[in-house]
Order: structure tokens, then sequence, then C-alpha cells
């Protein structure tokens, strides 16, 4: 999950000079930005800061992000034709400012932690470019989804190989590991999952499989679908807050491991709190090999800096890193 | 779930000329909307047609729909002391329209079908009043939970109260059966479910009990509780598409009806889709006693009407109704 952000005073600072994209776009101030969680927070890896809808440019859908309302598409995807006028594009030439970014990270890590890049994965995806932005219902998706089959497979084929392109690029430049989000295919129930999507997210997967890197694959709201989304791939599952950590071992099965599960609002406060619920996510890890403690989604803006410290202290001091 | 709403060209006729608050606060308004599916749609029961939100005016929380944006609370409740000023009230008195449309609504109905009433349970009513609205996070309504835990179940304790005893008054009235929405308590994982809900929402349900009247808990985006949502109470439990019926079964567990639970974007169609996802629901439920066939939430305001009736007449030619 993105680390950097709206809690972080000095994140404010150079949002208060910056647009969001500007961020993303300028590799210096991108690798900036990934690097202030790690001087901050005993992190044990780095996350690249980018976003999840810088590919959709170089597909043709030009998008922005409005103040206080997230992003917006300039002109959301509603139909076959709109989904066939989606163009190709070589990450490496539209997207070099990512990979440039991520060599300056690593110059600037020198391998302290590794460095997690990512991608966002065809629903999510999808999902974005034809809702125009969030969305509750996902209806506009699902009727292209329903409604027209074989233009959607098209397009989720075509996103399939972008991002899994993108996301080579990503380990080639330097990436110790990769996440694929499907942020919001918990939307879908598993029949829907293995007939829409799981082809596509496999193909991602697949394309990764030579590269030997660790592969974390994550969605929210998805307990019902754990088990399809390890049958997609990723070498690691996330889990969001809601499906107790030991379900969501048992869901996604064996030789994985697990990423998650803390409510990130939990790091409101107040401190009790906060540590009981970090004890319960580890009682339920029970000390398995592969639990990778995280939270169960990104972490709100109005969250205390010093929260995310004490978690990741006390996370630390109970499994004796 | 609400039956009425923007899909029906009737109700778009009679929202040109009143808005939802008045439709909801008109006895014969709210007469006439709750009686337009029954009339349009073969349906086993009418829905009341009323807001979930109506009894925070009463409790000094005033609100209004805007338009495009949902439900806009006046001043959201953000602390201890906000949570302290809420007031009782009697639903007999302040919510007596409710009362007057649901003996207009019977006397109409003459014994066509019953009448299911409602109210909104605990969490999702008070998301509403500390939020200000919708949420895709529900941060400010956790950080009092978790804040202010005190303060948090005097709160949910009363909205309990109130909402047991205006069932209570809505049964009196003549309404056959009662379903409590706590549709957002998804939000939460089983341990907090547990320590912040269930013992408010169970108080609703012992209220009701003398009263010998089938009563209906639903909520969204639950599969990982609903374990603990029938232990709260409710002779039907109500799950939505996410989790598949006979997995959801299992988890509520014996001697409980099971209401739903077919993704509501498949009514966009195409047809096919929409018989063959109606198959689905129905092999799961097994032909099992206490199974009700229903949406898995409410109906998307771009839904065909004629998609809505061949649900409708499909279930119960497979049925054998």
């Amino acid at each position: 999950m993105r680390q950097a952000g709206r809690y972080m005073p000095e994140y404010r600072a150079l949002r208060a000079k910056h647009s969001l994209l500007e961020l993303c776009r300028t590799p210096e101030l991108a690798t900036e930005v990934t690097l202030q969680p790690v001087h901050r927070i005993d992190v044990d890896a780095a996350i690249l800061f980018s976003d999840l809808l810088l590919p959709l440019e170089p597909m043709g859908i030009g998008f922005d992000f409005v103040k206080g309302e997230g992003p917006a598409i300039d002109n959301p995807l509603r139909s076959e034709a709109d989904l066939a006028r989606v163009r190709r594009f070589e990450p490496r030439e539209s997207l070099a400012h990512v990979l440039e970014a991520i060599r300056l990270v690593q110059t600037e890590l020198g391998g302290r932690v590794p460095l997690i890049g990512f991608a966002g994965a065809p629903f999510t995806l999808a999902s974005y470019a034809i809702e125009g932005g969030h969305s509750s219902n996902f209806a506009h998706t699902k009727a292209l989804m329903y409604g027209s089959p074989k233009a959607w497979h098209a397009f989720c084929a075509l996103i399939a190989d972008l991002m899994g392109e993108y996301l080579v690029a990503q380990v080639e430049a330097g990436v110790n590991a990769v996440q694929v989000f499907d942020s919001w295919v918990g939307a879908l129930n598993a029949r829907d999952y293995r007939e829409f999507i799981l082809p596509h997210t496999r193909r991602i997967f697949e394309r990764l499989a030579p590269l030997d890197v660790p592969t974390i694959h994550f969605g929210v709201g998805t307990g019902a679908i754990l088990g399809e989304i390890a049958e997609a791939g990723g070498s690691v599952i996330g889990a969001d807050w809601r499906t107790p950590l030991d379900e969501a071992w048992d869901r996604i099965g064996p030789g994985r491991a697990v990423q998650g599960n803390l409510d990130p609002t939990v790091l409101l406060g107040p401190v009790d709190r906060i540590l009981s619920a970090t004890d319960d996510v580890l009682a339920r890890a029970g000390g398995r090999v592969g639990h990778i403690f995280n939270l169960g989604h990104g972490i709100l803006p109005m969250t205390p800096v010093e929260h995310v410290q004490l978690v990741a202290q006390y996370v630390h001091q109970k499994t004796g890193r």
C-alpha cells in the first residue's frame, strides 16, 4: 500500500508546491516522496511513489485529479467503440519517468531496504476508465462486462499485456518486488471473477514468472474470492481487515505468503486500541513463515504519523526483528 | 430492499413534482410509491416507501438530500459532546406520517401481498450522522467508536431503543414483517462488530421478539461477519452477491431463512446473463425452505423495468409459485 501521503507534513509541504501528477511524473520528486516514509517510519520496504492511473494517458485515456474528489477521467469509456479506441503503448518510452524514478530511488536507498513497484490489474483499471472515477456500484463497468463480453475481454487482455510489460520494465529498472493492485475487484462474486478477470490477471503473473521476483496480489473486500485471486497468481496474497487473517490464510491455501491486515482506521487511535488490534493480527498470523504485516488498505490522510511509527516499532519488537 | 425508485417512469413522474423527503413525509404519496412496484412487478411483498434517515430529524440531526450526491447531514456529529446532544423521541408522534402511510397501504393492498416495514441499525445510522453522508472508509465513525467507546455505546444504545420502538410502532400500524438495515456494517471485522455493534442490534430484535413477526437483518459486504449478524438476531438474514448463497447459508447456520442474493448490476442486462445468474442463485439455494429470492442490494436507477419484471416471473416459474 502507498506509504507516503497527506498524513505526513513533509508530503503536504511538497504538495503545496506541486500537483499529485507532477510528483508522479518528475523522477526527482517521486524519489523524494518514496523516501519520506523510509526516513520517518521503520518500514521493511520502500514503495515506489506513483499512481495506478499513469498508464491510462498513453492508452489514450486522459485524466486528472480533482481536489477533494479523486481521479476524473476526461471521457469515460462507455461503449464497445470506446473500448476499441484504446491504444497499446511501450512502457519503456511512455512511462520512462517512472523507470527513472526507480533508478534514482535505488541509488538513494543503497540496498538499505528493498523497493516495491506496482501496477493496476484489469478490473480496477478498467473500472476507472469506464466509470470515470471512483464508484460505489461499478454499474457502468459491469454493464459493459455483461453486455459486451467480447469487447470486455479484448480490453482486459490489452490491459494485462500492458501492465505485464510495465511491471517487467519496473523489475529491469531495479524494483525488488512488484504489487498488482486489483483494488476494487471485490465487487465481483467468484463466478464473475472466474469468467471475466482471472484469465487476464493470470497473464500478468505468467509474464512475471521468469523474472523470479516476489509478486503481491491485492484487493479490498475480497474475502469471498481470495481462493480465486490466489489461483490467478501472486507469491504473496493481500487481504483487507474484514476477513480474519487465519481465515484468509485458509482460503488462500498453502504455499503463499499473506500480507495484511490491520484496519487502517485503527491507526486513528487510541494507542491501546492500536496495540490490541495489532496483537490480534499477529496472533492470527500465528508466527507462520510468510506473514507480511501490513495495513488492510491505504493509510488515511488524518492518521497521526506517530501512530504509524508506533505500529512499525511494535511489530518489529513483537516479531523479534 | 427498496423496490420503487428512479428506474420506474411512474416514480420519476412523481419525483418531478416532489422531493424525496416530500414523498416520504406525505402518507398519500408514500402509499402511491409503495404500490408502484406491486402494480408493475410480480413481487411477493410490498416494501414501505420510506427512508432510513427519517428518524434522524426528531433526534435533532437535520439533513436533506442533495441532487446527485445523496444525503447530506447539516451538522455531522464529530465529538462526544455532539453525541450527547442527540435527543430521544416518540416514534408514534414524530414519525406518525410513516405509520399513517402503513395504514393507507394496507387498506389499498387489502391482503394481496404482505407489507414490509424497516428501520436502520446502529452502525449504519450512526455512520450517516457522523460522516455527514456516504463514506468510503467510515473514518470519522470508527475514530469516535475506537476513541470514545463509552459515548459510542450510549449513542448506539439510544439508536437501538428508538429503532426498536419505531419498528414496534410499524408493526402495530400494520406491517407484516420488518427489515433492519445495517447496510454499511460490513466495514467492520468480526472483532469490532462483536464489541461495538452486536449488543445494540440484539436489543432491537429482543424488543421485537414478543410481536412474533418475521424480522429481516441485512447488510452489504458482510460475508465475513454473517455468523455474528445472525447471532445479533433476525429470523431472516440477508446476504449480498459477493458470498455464494450456499456459503452464506453455512455461515448463517441452521434455523434461519436467507434472503438474497442476485447482483443488482446483473439486471442491467443482457437477458441470457440475467437468467443464468438467477439460475445460479436458485441452484445454490437448492430448494431449501426459507430461501427468499432477492437482489443482493438495491435496484440501480438505470435498470430497465422489464428486466425486473422478467426476474420476478422467472423465479416464480422456476420455483413453481
